[in-house]
């Protein structure tokens, strides 16, 4: 690709020669002799003309030098570079149509260019949108509605009438819609029965969910993940939990039932949340922190820290004072 | 179903109209004009009333208002509502058969009413009882034996010579019979090398088993999980680890080498419990305690916190003396 | 197989009779009549001869009685054990051959010997070194190079590209090659954009990977983990992360994105290392403990301990003037 043809769908501009081919990206160390790479920090930018990169993705800085290589030009060079990975990489389109050992079910509803790959299961009156890619391995359960241009890697299952939106990401091995952690103890017997698990799984475009995590229809009503939440690998979403819009939540937290995550929340990895916590609008928690049962974490921007959770200030100060205390007592 | 008929199976109390018919379970907010609904606390009854459930079980409460529903009153109300909705739901009977792209080996033996979903594969010299459903992609390993009314979701695996008893219920993607992690360290290469893991996996009645969890055969013995016990999502449970009956493990919990868990302890979610630990009979784990190395916990119905975990009261006492050191120290 | 035979493959001594068969391992709880057991220490010994094993492995110790069994003599009998069991054991060798419900492209190369087991999916381009075995419902991606005498469990997923070396163990369900978990957010909508997650993921020799674990690839460059490592169940690994050798990492901790483990480092079970980090040579990180981004650990056979991790002497000083405070305060 002509790199005045990628800055052009980029809306950037273009210093050098604009007619340089660029067939892929790189980091400053591994990029080959067509590769774009790209630099935030001015003082990085030498680094970046002396690797073997063909062009680089350069911010708004002060001192262009003149130089050897063409620059791309954004205000947000990272997202600029994230964009041309996906407009270059477009062109490799995945494979369309059904693997003959997949196995998909008479009354299944396919969009245009779909494709199942090997040995995928589609049961009976699911809805696949056009262009989405089931992987090889998947079990996709009755009524299951899943929209456009979304990617199913290998081994995903999901439980029957889960519905994911367009552009779903869901990594290898999660598991989607399967029954919450509920049951009653008989005071008679004192055994655990279950209590029924038999609610919804509703997931909005353009969420991702990573390999091997879990999530958890609702009990009764319904679970839910909305419009651009991205959640890592091996995590625990449980019955009845509501994530709000854009949510980032890093590999192995736990979401327990009931939970309520608002948008733009930030979770670390190894975070523990109770059942019916609610996590208020762009709160900020720190990895391994741990929120009580129904508690409310409120503060746009703020990070919290520890079991349980406080802001990170208090905590540090905390963990200042007794690491003092416990080098001033004898030991 | 008949309410008369629903209340005679579960043993309950009918108060009005005994023909309405119920198909369904939901809570107040999504029940419809079919639907059965439970309440427990007599404050709700009014919003169960104004629901648009057909009928609602509820306690056995003083004031019985002249209402506009029937109602099925139990001791045990969300017992009741539970075993009502496992008698609705049963008759909606899943598949039976053994799925044409299903592998089966010749010396399986399969009990009666057994379903062995698409793309499963039964390896030689399994047993499955009547009525076991196998779901699609799961993988039996040769000797396995699964009681009966058994149910694997999808793409399950289980390793060779795992005993199930009757009514387990294992969720997609868990892993059974996995090797354990116990390596031997030569001390003139420095190399790990493999310390045998051929021991066995033996799950009891009725225990439930959630997505992606992973249990180990034990090294050279055996790993036992006991009667009634309930495993959520991403759990762990180590070789040799022996857990007693009615034990409730929260998501993300791990149980390291030789841990032993008596019967009624409850462990929260992300706890975790050291190699040969041994958590007696009914104390409870608070979620993302830590219970080190060869540690006792002893106490029925005493709730431990924290890592090391100790009396949460204990713990409490901690967390607020070093709050207010830190609140009193100039930071 | 003959204890003479055994004992000249494993270069110990015989104290007894040679000439007596063995034919498997156990404990010394579990032992048949053709029984191998082993102990470490001496006071052991009279039970190990009351056991009904045919032999024991036993140490270097003062006093050996008269005795009614034969001895193997060794002075690492733990590794001499886990040296039969794998002699013992590596006559009953797996199956070989292609199942035919697997799906090999026709463009993969398989070694001699090479087992792919039922519904098996082997992609385009794949190269299987000799002896490998592939579990059945595994999916190997396109391109992914796998070496000689590797074991992969049932329902393995390897995205595209992957490298493993030779010997390596995979179990059931883990996930190696998934994406990254890096977005770049725009300043403009406020969603989150996908990172590129485009670089590789290399596993050298006698890496041991567990069951549902998973190991993203590289966002731009390489995620390795190098020869001898072991990683246990349910554990994560981010993109870029580097592993040295004969690293250990046990059941559900998380390396974040770019951590860089060195060699012999021990890291206990649901530990958290954030992005960034540097664990050097031989440090120990002990269970639930947490290290901050960025952070180095340092110290050879120091153990750590903590949220954020701290030498353990430090740590339960803390804990101990802390549980003090407690006391002494009013409640």
């Amino acid at each position: 690709m002509k790199l005045k043809d990628l800055a052009s769908r980029l809306d950037v501009h273009v210093i050098g020669n604009a007619e340089t081919e660029v067939t892929g990206i790189a980091s400053l160390r591994s990029a080959g002799p067509t590769d774009l790479v790209f630099i935030e920090e001015e003082k990085n930018l030498q680094l970046a003309l002396q690797s073997k990169a063909a062009a680089v993705i350069v911010g708004k800085f002060r001192n262009i030098p003149s130089q050897s290589k063409p620059l791309l030009v954004s205000a947000q060079p990272r997202l600029a570079f994230a964009r041309a990975a996906s407009i270059l990489f477009r062109n490799a389109r995945p494979a369309v149509g059904i693997h003959e050992s997949a196995v998909v079910h008479s009354s299944a509803q396919l969009g245009n260019n779909v494709h199942v790959a090997e040995r995928a299961v589609i049961a009976d009156s699911v809805e696949l949108g056009e262009s989405t890619s089931i992987g090889a391995g998947c079990v996709i359960g009755s009524d299951v509605m899943i929209g456009k241009n979304c990617q199913l890697y290998p081994n995903v299952t999901i439980y029957p009438g889960v519905r994911l939106g367009d552009r779903v990401i869901v990594h290898a091995g999660a598991v989607l819609g399967s029954d919450g952690f509920g049951y009653v103890r008989d005071k008679a017997s004192g055994h655990y029965e279950k209590f029924p698990q038999v609610g919804r799984l509703e997931i909005e475009d353009d969420v991702e969910i990573g390999a091997n995590s879990t999530v958890d229809r609702g009990a009764l009503d319904v679970t839910r993940i909305r419009r651009g939440t991205k959640i890592d690998n091996l995590v625990h979403v449980g019955h009845n939990v509501q994530i709000g819009e854009d949510v980032v939540i890093a590999a192995q937290s736990g979401l327990s039932g009931s939970a309520v995550v608002e948008k733009d929340v930030i979770i670390g990895g190894q975070v523990g949340i109770a059942d019916h916590v609610r996590i208020e609008e762009g709160a900020i928690l720190g990895a391994q922190s741990g929120i009580p049962t129904k508690k409310v974490i409120r503060g746009k921007g703020i990070v919290f820290w520890g079991t349980p959770a406080r802001p990170i200030r208090d905590y540090l100060k905390e963990l200042a004072v007794l690491a003092r205390l416990a080098r001033t007592k004898k030991s």
